[in-house]
């Protein structure tokens, strides 16, 4: 969500070049849409971001381009506004849509025209609640991903040409049902199980990797290093957010061990941590304490979203993180201690809080000064 | 939602007749009522609907009448605005609440009270959706009609006075399941199957008669001889919408054959095409092309609510359409090469574009024009 | 929802104490919260809903006032408007929350984290949704309690730590089940059944309990009392609202007999009632009437929303009176017979009729003053 044009930016080489040659400026800007699904509006970030997919499935990685690709030129052949556009806002649901169908169905052509049709529908949705709730300085977050990805995946079981993934598996729920609380990397078995070191790791980083469906150690460890290039306090964030996730999903609730170590109860909190801290409401220390809160909520909202399609089979995506992050947004100034900061000036997290600490320091001024007699 | 006083329309001898009679104008409220649910703002339509209804079922065409009676009533006696109840827009959701209920559940005096009292209560939620999306131009569509329906039809498990038919048959989802992809009138056997001339055939009018219920291949001619009386561009979108939605699902997606057959994947796609289709966005290439796209998607969003819904046995309704058709609307001024129409001039496509032509050469004609010295 | 702050309270010996004291201005905000529930700010109503609760289940008592305690301190801790908070609007979720979850999970200290978390939650959804409603004059309900609960009820099946109790229990729908519509307590055999005098009774009075979970008659007596301490005409339609629930369900759709006589068809009609008759509306025959037609319809959302949450084996909680009174509720000025109340002036039914009729007076008045010369 963030529009970034502060001169250190624009004055570098690239961003130069992005300006003049129109063919770098449209790489710049799927680059920064990719960066966007983090809320870092950094091409660098971006580039790291994909380079991270690719490590992991370039299958998948193929998807994301497909649907980052087509949802930013929906945006630019319907006549959106163009800084919108150039600070990636269509291109972020769409990399999810390509990545989240391709996972989910098995490759053939059709599944390309099912990516192109739901990338599409991604960048009419994000204009749609653009236009919805923007005047409410309410962001769209991912559901344009959630909304898009959960209509083009749910009709699979009614189309023959879109045959589902093992990943699509409904099952009848049962209280009596035990749920399996050791932490371990394989659904049966207890091989490598534990509360150890390495496996705590593995969970932690594949908690950041799974925002972008990646279930891999060593793209969570570049995909924190992407964060970190454009923003310390986002990834810091990111950080608490999938350590707050496995904990208390562990020790709190008692959550199956297997989706902790493979990062399921993660990359919901690691986007709420990213968005709460500091984004929407100014990094303060209030303001953390509301973001790791919103943290474990989101855990509890991962288990219940789950739980509701399971006997449809489908998954919950980032909707646990919409969901609850709405939920914490929603309030905006109707709480005192926090500060709210308006859609149009969502940057970096810096940022933010350097132009309100600048703004509070005029105003204590301000009072201060005396007037003139 | 077309509200329409040209006067060519108020000289003719009915309009006269309408206005100065008052059980003549209740007469034609009903029958605008009528023709509303495809968005026809003419009585000589809505008459043409009933016919076609009637042909097909005169059982649901009398569970029809008691909705649009009962709710056309309630929006008089609660005082609704009168030039709101004029244009039938308080009738169509009740005819379609009606012959839902009726289409679900078996017959008898209880279903008479329960269809009164959905249809009291889609008068409701009209006037809620009016009051609430009005202001910003987002039309109610089909929406107090698909509420008001649910509502009541999930809670017939429950009620031993309201015996489900056959039509309301709750599944298990299974991802191995084979999608049967012939094209055929029967849900057993390949008795005539085929993409022969006449199952297209078939399919497509079906899919126009299916917007109320009618799975009839005369019903769906008449239908668009209705469509027709009132607007060509309006027709034009209602075969479109038909015929892309039995192909998508036919032949991109391969969806159930025996669907297609009956117009399941054609009523949404017409729905779709009609309201984008000059009426919501003004009729120009561009907005042709959105609007194909959007016929598109509903045909994914049949499927995918269809398929959301089986777990409970329940029918989509026109919720395909409603939650398609105003992801598409959601952008209005947002995408620059469409141009949105509000609420309040919604009449006919065709009105819409001499309006809007009118409008652009009249600023041509301005911008041309020098300023006097 | 009730802002009351008319002198005769105001100057009762325990509102001066409420006033200096800030542990007595405490303890009354909580009393309000509890009376909130039922739309009653009044701290007396809220000891008798206290005191109701605590003759049926101690253990439903204490969680309640965790929950009571939790959403009102998060509410001071997070700078929301002291009148709001005064006014008891953030404990009345809270309470609910912490009954609602203590009945469907086994007490242990992870259950009290669980509802710590979750009562914090139903504050931040009632900020949210007071700052995205409140100015369309839209009330909250008990809209944050439901999200809250089912947010975190629907994860217990993940939870080992978080054991359902008997009350979750997932069923197959199936359209040919024999409801049973014997009006009795048992849910095996036919002991005591049978419409008689004391089974109503009993279904009357149980239906105003259910509002806090409370399947009592004892405790629904008293809540009856408690509502007739602050308010005539909400205590009468409370009454009314049970009475419609239970012959609506018993005798127009023959619903379960078992669930009539524990009242679980009466205690959303009951809040149908009292939001209808009197605090959102005006008190007058028409919004009587509509009242009516609003609990009626409630029967019918219970039923629906019990059949949709069947598969999970989740409780439908307050949702279909939260459903059916915003649909009721949003047509506001839209029906010209009734006269919406903005939220700032929704104090006591009596109050509001009071001030309306004293405004219809003067304009009268004014009316027929003649200008002078």
């Amino acid at each position: 969500m963030a529009i970034d044009t502060t001169l250190e930016h624009l004055t570098s080489p690239w961003d130069h070049l992005a300006q003049e040659n129109p063919l770098v400026g449209f790489l710049d800007t799927l680059l920064r849409g990719c960066g966007q699904v983090m809320f870092q509006n950094n091409p660098l970030t971006g580039l790291l971001f994909l380079i991270g997919i690719f490590i992991n499935s370039a299958l998948l990685g193929v998807a994301g381009l497909i649907g980052l690709v087509v949802s930013t030129v929906t945006a630019l052949l319907l006549g959106a506004d163009r800084s919108l556009i150039r600070a990636g806002l269509f291109g972020y649901n769409g990399i999810l849509v390509g990545i989240g169908l391709a996972f989910f169905v098995h490759w053939n052509a059709f599944l390309v025209v099912y990516i192109i049709l739901a990338a599409f529908l991604s960048a009419v949705v994000m204009m749609g609640l653009l236009n919805l709730m923007g005047g409410r300085d309410i962001p769209a977050l991912t559901a344009p991903f959630v909304i898009s990805a959960w209509l083009f995946l749910f009709g699979v079981y009614l189309f023959h040409h879109l045959p589902p993934s093992a990943a699509i598996a409904p099952t009848l729920l049962n209280p009596n049902a035990v749920v399996q609380t050791d932490l371990r990397p394989l659904p049966t078995g207890l091989a490598g199980a534990g509360i150890t070191i390495l496996n705590l790791v593995e969970a932690f980083f594949r908690g950041i990797g799974e925002v972008f469906f990646q279930d891999n150690l060593a793209t969570g460890v570049i995909f924190l290093i992407a964060i970190l290039v454009n923003s310390r306090i986002s990834a810091l964030f990111a950080a608490l957010g999938s350590l707050v996730g496995l904990l208390t999903a562990l020790f709190l609730f008692g959550g199956n061990g297997y989706w902790v170590y493979h990062g399921l109860y993660g990359f919901n909190a690691v986007l709420c941590g990213i968005a709460l801290g500091g984004l929407f409401y100014v990094f303060t220390w209030e303001s953390t304490l509301y973001a790791l809160l919103c943290m474990i909520v989101s855990t509890v909202v991962m288990a219940s979203i789950s739980v509701a399609l399971s006997p449809l089979g489908m998954p919950a995506l980032t909707a646990p993180f919409v969901l609850t992050a709405w939920l914490f947004i929603w309030p905006r100034g109707g709480f005192h201690v926090l500060h709210p900061v308006a859609l149009a000036d969502v940057t970096s997290a810096e940022h933010i809080r350097h132009d309100f600490l600048a703004r509070e320091h005029a105003v204590g001024v301000g009072r201060t000064v005396q007037p003139a007699p």
